[in-house]
């Protein structure tokens, strides 16, 4: 392959996808030269226009479109202003749309402290909550992070930076996932589950 | 994600790359939008300079420049003119060179029949084949084809259409793969294996 740089090139590009190991990139980028079917020309078209349109929302930092900045979410007359929700990935968005029920705003933090990637307070769009928290309506705020250490501390330092806000915070519930169950559970989310135990009615 | 065309094109597109679900392909068009670094424009950059530059061979199909036609491999007066290695896909002119050894010269018949897929005799660079044993001073002809049940028909295709020809026509061994054993291999390879056993010295 050493020979032929543009594919080199587009392997290199698609092994930093995540979950895309060399093996797959290489069969990947053959799968476009080898197509016949225009796959390659769509996928340049799509990254070009996905490059030139999709931006973040300069209010909630979610994904939304040029034409279309502050976003839908933002925007939407029938979505409780009261209620915030704080996520660190524009991906976490859609599977909280996807999932359905939440129905307040949201807030994306694009990130999480990890000092061993350099990501510190400065990096995340701590900020922009702050100000966001004086301005708007918001009596809820659901510290919607994942259950690792890294977004633990994020969700620790949020708090902190918070004290003394009028808002409630939140997080989601933790406990045994659906379609799992105690034999499939580690240690820490057994734990957390007992301790958060629900009446049975 | 629906409301955002740009982003569910480029989803579509990775969807049908080989190994990759509708959850990877979302997952890696987010990952692109969410990169900093440049990911994505050097992306584009790629598979733009891809779709520009690399063409078939004229002369064996394998993958080449436009600027380099016919490719290294036929040019290369270090490679035995005798020997030609028949494969399927550009792909495994790669994969053979990267196990190393084999020092003659390639034909890529981009496909393999495949009634269901509508790929007859004509759809597979065939014709190229015969009249390469023409011109060319052929001695001997590798079936490197695949081992399934279409591969298989297409070996015997070529087979029939050679008939006649002074070339001695090979395949690669076929038995347990290396680093295996005969606990993982299924009855047919284990059959094949029994019968073309070899003296143990």
């Amino acid at each position: 392959m050493k020979t032929l740089p543009a594919l080199e090139q587009l392997i290199a590009c698609f092994s930093k996808l995540p979950g895309v190991g060399r093996r797959s990139a290489e069969r990947m980028a053959l799968k476009l030269v080898s197509d016949t079917s225009g796959l390659l020309q769509n996928m340049t078209a799509a990254l070009e226009a996905t490059g030139r349109s999709i931006i973040r929302c300069s209010t909630c930092g979610a994904l939304t479109e040029r034409e279309r900045d502050p976003c839908r979410f933002c925007i939407d007359p029938m979505r409780d202003t009261a209620v915030l929700c704080v996520v660190e990935d524009p991906a976490d968005v859609m599977r909280i749309e996807k999932a359905g029920g939440y129905r307040g705003r949201y807030h994306v933090l694009h990130g999480k402290l990890s000092p061993m990637q350099g990501i510190g307070p400065e990096q995340l769009c701590l900020e922009a909550l702050t100000k966001r928290l004086q301005r708007e309506p918001i009596r809820e705020i659901i510290l919607a992070l994942n259950t690792d250490v890294e977004s633990d501390a994020t969700a620790a330092l949020i708090r902190e930076r918070l004290n003394g806000c009028r808002a409630r915070i939140t997080r989601p519930a933790m406990g045994i996932p659906a379609g799992s169950g105690i034999a499939y559970s580690d240690a820490v989310t057994l734990a957390r589950a007992f301790s958060a135990r629900q009446t049975f009615s």
